[in-house]
């Protein structure tokens, strides 16, 4: 397997992370998104979309989209699990992991900011966007586990919850978002505690610069 | 079972086909989301996130996010099956539509319009915006089924694909796309042929305006 990605994108550092949580090896290769890499015509025949990530399978076939790729690794790797057992348990787990990788990451990234400057907003403007859109979506989702009380989002295993949460924090941080919710830096504590998710660090990618 | 929704949320019209497809019945309560309904506390307590749809079942729990709610109608009433057998048909089918949910449908729904108003952009910028992000998006789509062959997105069998596409369109419609898809209105024309896409259709809901 190749992961091409890149060590800031949050959607890489997820695959990244349920790579390691499944003990899955695969071969990372690293594109220059600030320099346009993702759009590329080899790149754009591996992922029509122009988006990292890409997991590209030893016979050829490419998945896309950080959930799909994750659910697509607990399916052909079921131990340690990223989802409950219960339908409805798996129901709030994936409701909010889509809160960050619907309604939060794709209004903030690369992409989008990009959209925004050239429709003359500021850089002020632009990082203030960012922060907003972070801040409003991290504050639904610390309600969304209000009535949870494990070690992590949901119960004291690691999901696909933890998965996406602890990306979103990183880019939380670096747009200064004001980091008002206790409970959702204790589960990323305790998350990055584990090697998976530490090793999976942006900065600890060696395309990190 | 209770679905929050509105008309015009192609986030809604997603549940509203995947449970006529299961053959669910559901009651519906509508939210006027122009007047701002679903950030009253009421609603907000239902859904923190302040968005459609919200699924309220018999017991008082409540499943958000359409693609969350759509899997778990899938895993607890199995027939017809919205997703293939194989992990990496699976993953092709989630990709597709996360292709929609993530990457299209959040960068241009009513929410992120009223963001780029109060940042004084006008409303030709602010149509321009929607149509641009969903024929690049749909582009993608487009190209990402360009070897499948079958009635539908995947196949001779209706898909969580073709549940994300279907409402997607309308909102192509809606902002004046370039509708430059032909593989796409075919899928869409085949798919309306059904009454669990058609009745779930803006137009046919109560609170159509």
């Amino acid at each position: 397997m190749r992961l091409h990605g890149f060590f800031r994108s949050t959607a890489s550092y997820r695959v990244r992370i349920a790579l390691n949580l499944k003990g899955i090896a695969a071969e990372q290769a690293f594109l220059q998104l600030r320099a346009g890499e993702q759009r590329s015509p080899g790149f754009l025949a591996l992922n029509p979309q122009g988006l990292v990530p890409a997991l590209e399978l030893d016979d050829g076939a490419v998945l896309t989209q950080s959930l799909a790729i994750c659910e697509y690794l607990d399916e052909i790797h079921p131990q340690p699990s990223l989802l409950p057992v219960e339908p409805l348990a798996r129901a709030r787990v994936r409701a909010f992991a889509l809160a960050i990788a619907c309604d939060i990451h794709p209004v903030q990234n690369l992409k989008i900011l990009e959209r925004l400057r050239t429709l003359g907003l500021d850089d002020d403007q632009v990082t203030g966007w960012a922060r907003s859109v972070i801040e409003e979506g991290l504050d639904a989702c610390d309600r969304l586990i209000a009535g949870e009380r494990g070690r992590y989002c949901f119960g004291d295993g690691v999901t696909l919850a933890d998965i996406c949460l602890v990306p979103q924090l990183v880019n939380a941080r670096r747009f200064g978002a004001d980091l008002r919710w206790p409970r959702l830096l204790e589960i990323e504590a305790a998350c990055l505690a584990l090697p998976a998710f530490a090793d999976a660090a942006p900065e600890r990618q060696p395309d990190a610069q």
